[in-house]
């Protein structure tokens, strides 16, 4: 299996980073041309999705529900402050499935993959594993 | 690795549309028996989920939930009017992975796999992935 | 490919159950020592998802909020009274993917695998397969 660890310095409170080319860039430099990717946020308070990288607007508009339906103002029990964050991480989920073709990322015309930061400014990582 | 991309036509603005079948004749054509599948929607405003496909209500109800959830008419800045298609789909997600076994997608009792549209009717795809 | 299956009773109504460590024991009794592990919930009332499992009190930070986000007592047309169980479900999600690394899961720091009990307490199956 191939295995690779990309560095993230996120800059916000709360951001979506559209991390396609970097993915993209990793697989080409593994050397794997079919298969399936998986790219793994470690992290409890960061996710990772799939959405529309042509216009930004649908990235705020993602961070702006979210706040919305998970508010950080909520009465949580976990006493560190970031409670929303965990609870926004578990709804977009950890990890994306992406098949490969040809050595590229087999992803729709609109979509690009994006980390998603909701408790930074941080030093996060992604883990791009193949099989 | 095998790979395969099945063509659907969604009728609704929104729907759910049951494809286990589909994705069940597709494995037994590509003629993989062990593994793991990843059913994948190379689109921004569908998503694909699990569920339970012998009572149709569910279908409606997780429709209704979504539209209450990340309505339609919220002000957002994406221009084109389906900004709540796009937040739907990243709280579904654009892929489900589901173990094979002898050949079959080894799915639960009750379990079936659904392509969501969320902004149709539109022509849309699903890649299947084995790896 | 290896598989193998996790059998959980869960105790009550809803509850996340950490199951990192048995899905730690059953890749080391596969024997696999790179790749990918699918962690997979054959069910359609119960999800799976990764969040911190130093604080128990984020487990009922997310119980909260999701009863809150879907309610049990919402009108549905689904008429077994778990329709809000299905809804979370498939809000959360029926896998996890996660790398392996040197015979391990390859988790961050503060990360736990979650059986996500919604309409319980039932007996319950995991299934896990590795690619």
């Amino acid at each position: 299996m191939a295995f690779k660890r990309l560095s993230i310095k996120t800059q916000a409170k709360q951001e979506l980073i559209d991390i396609t080319d970097r993915v993209q860039r990793a697989i080409r430099e593994l050397g794997v041309s079919e298969g399936v990717c998986v790219v793994f946020v470690p992290h409890t308070t960061a996710a990772i999705t799939i959405n529309e990288h042509a216009d930004p607007a649908v990235k705020e508009d993602i961070l702006t529900m979210l706040g919305r339906l998970v508010p950080a103002g909520a009465p949580y029990q976990h006493a560190e402050g970031n409670a929303h964050a965990h609870i926004r991480a578990s709804l977009l989920g950890h990890s994306v499935t992406v098949p490969i073709e040809d050595g590229k990322i087999a992803l729709g015309t609109w979509q690009g993959i994006f980390f998603c930061e909701f408790d930074g400014p941080r030093q996060r990582e992604v883990w791009i594993a193949l099989s």
